[in-house]
């Protein structure tokens, strides 16, 4: 998606220091990879241009917000803990590419299709394919890493990472669980709403949102009650917003979803979306389904019967509820956690706009 | 390989302790992945089986030799850091036979042919054979996660963990960087000795023994006199056991190195006892290495042919004496190490034992 964020809450312009901060990480760790062999460039360029192409860095952002809502003050420390979320989730993405055989990613090519056309270009021995995949898979290893040696690095006070530590471990283990049950959504090719909402729950509203809070808030030293009000703002918030992206993977503008147009149909996503409409479903539109989902070829006129089905059934509507819903009660436990004084109150002024933006319908 | 090593060097019995270190972790991981969903069932189980095999342990054993070369007593606490190494080390396997499309590992299914003979045997969507590489490629990140995990929680003192930080961060660089390196290798087809050295130097060298010595010796506070003793043992040992791997991957005994005959040849490996005998090669010999070197269908009668050219080019017998070269230039820094009093004498006995026996011509 390329739904924008609020770049600048409570004038800490986020964006900006996240962009730097990896920035310098990655420059800094250029010379090592330059020791082992100038070969290697293609490697640290493509990190590169992967990284620093001015994302959205959700995670940074409700990272360093669970810190100031656990009371931590602002500092360039934490933006760098912050920011090692984003080469954890680089390591997502490029794994997905290859797990999904994807083309592209944010409007430009996957990865591995990268490194496949440098293998064409150079004519070199064996399947450019195969070459793609392997570099790939080792890309996003390497980020994985970089991940784990920039929280190292970050500067903030060894206590502080060792608070965080359980957080982070937990973080990667759902990240990697959640990754491994979406794949098998798609294989036992899952029509339960419950089953959905599951992988909606660890791939997004945990992964995304409550762990990052989790970790700031630990690494800031905060409480179970400020860990309690943060999950209770996050996981309902987490689940509008993948519900978010499941309606704009479907009926989203490619121009603003960076995403050909029908992709998640193509891909056979088994959304909660997806799940509703077969629940609602007449026999006629069960066969549309059946017959459409997940083909590979799927054309524009595939795409609008698809969405017809969904919207036909109901299922979009009860889904823009449950998005409506689960804001709501976001929303709530953010008031309840500002009243009671358990979260600092600027950051709960960041979180609300955070929220709002995450779950809009258009850009 | 299925070399075996010396299992009980100074009544340690490091193996089992090894063994045993890494059964107890994945047993307290399993609530937290049973949390997530009990579909999760065959990704634990795939992990017990491939990392509780009774495998080799050599990084292990060099971390915890390098402890103990430092100065570091005996202790649960260092076995179970330096069996971080396996998890580390079964991520780059797992990932590994991805990438070359590997169907065996140790004689048994990969990982990645596993899951796609599970998809099979449901008869799930899709295709078995993607569900199989996302559910390897994902196996490998859970992998690599836990082995941080694992070295974070092993009980010893946070100032120790923060000593060896740096050395884990380095040598998980230089195992990707090495792993796109080698991949790189095969995709140039380079022919040169210099070259192939270099892949051999960080898969091996560095990965597999001198940064587990390092690490060990961080562990337990060494300093640069300790660590520049280790290189001095490690980085020739390195190669020489690479090396004896290179030869065993051509000649060996399929029922002792674990994988079919002449499956190095098959794959294209560039090592260096292929760089030599291309370096020695007539015109007829280099033509044959050039028809039959990477050819996924080569038959008997190509490895025999294969192996005539390595033979007659000199290329076995040259390798050979670089391994008798390098071995005896790691024992006689161990030896000027122990001299000197620059690392303990009973760790020094147990380096020489594991040197020998890893670069044994059989079992």
């Amino acid at each position: 998606m390329a739904r924008s964020l609020p770049t600048a809450l409570d004038g800490t312009d986020l964006l900006a220091r996240v962009e730097k901060a990896l920035a310098e990480f990655l420059d800094a760790q250029a010379p090592a990879l330059d020791a082992v062999a100038p070969d290697l460039a293609p490697v640290m360029g493509t990190v590169q241009d992967f990284l620093l192409d001015g994302g959205k860095r959700l995670r940074p952002a409700f990272a360093y917000w669970g810190w100031r809502g656990a009371g931590g003050a602002d500092g360039e420390e934490v933006v760098r803990a912050a920011s090692a979320l984003e080469l954890l989730h680089a390591c997502a993405l490029i794994h997905d590419d290859v797990m999904d055989g994807s083309d592209t990613r944010r409007g430009k090519p996957a990865v591995h299709r990268r490194f496949a056309a440098l293998h064409r270009g150079e004519r070199w021995q064996g399947v450019p394919e195969q070459f793609g995949t392997a570099a790939a898979v080792l890309l996003g290893d390497l980020c994985l890493v970089w991940s784990d040696t920039m929280l190292a690095r970050c500067g903030l006070p060894p206590e502080a990472l060792r608070r965080a530590q359980p957080v982070y471990d937990t973080m990667r283990l759902e990240l990697m669980a959640g990754q491994y049950l979406d794949v098998l959504e798609q294989a036992v090719a899952s029509t339960e709403v419950d089953r959905a909402l599951r992988v909606a729950r660890y791939k997004t509203a945990k992964y995304t949102i409550e762990r990052p809070l989790h970790l700031g808030a630990s690494l800031a030293g905060g409480d179970q009650a400020v860990l309690d009000a943060l999950s209770a703002y996050g996981l309902p918030l987490g689940e509008a917003f993948q519900l978010r992206d499941d309606v704009l993977g479907v009926f989203g503008d490619p121009s603003e979803t960076g995403k050909p147009a029908g992709d998640d149909l193509r891909e056979g996503k088994r959304t909660v979306l997806v799940a509703e409409a077969l629940a609602a479903a007449t026999p006629r539109q069960e066969a549309v389904v059946a017959r459409l989902l997940g083909d590979p070829r799927l054309d524009a006129d595939g795409v609008a019967a698809l969405r017809e089905v969904l919207v036909d059934t109901g299922a979009l509507e009860a889904t823009e509820q449950r998005i409506t819903r689960s804001l709501d009660e976001a929303l709530g436990a953010l008031d309840a956690a500002a009243g009671s004084g358990t979260l600092d109150a600027t950051a709960c002024t960041a979180l609300r706009e955070l929220a709002v933006a995450a779950t809009a319908r258009t850009v």
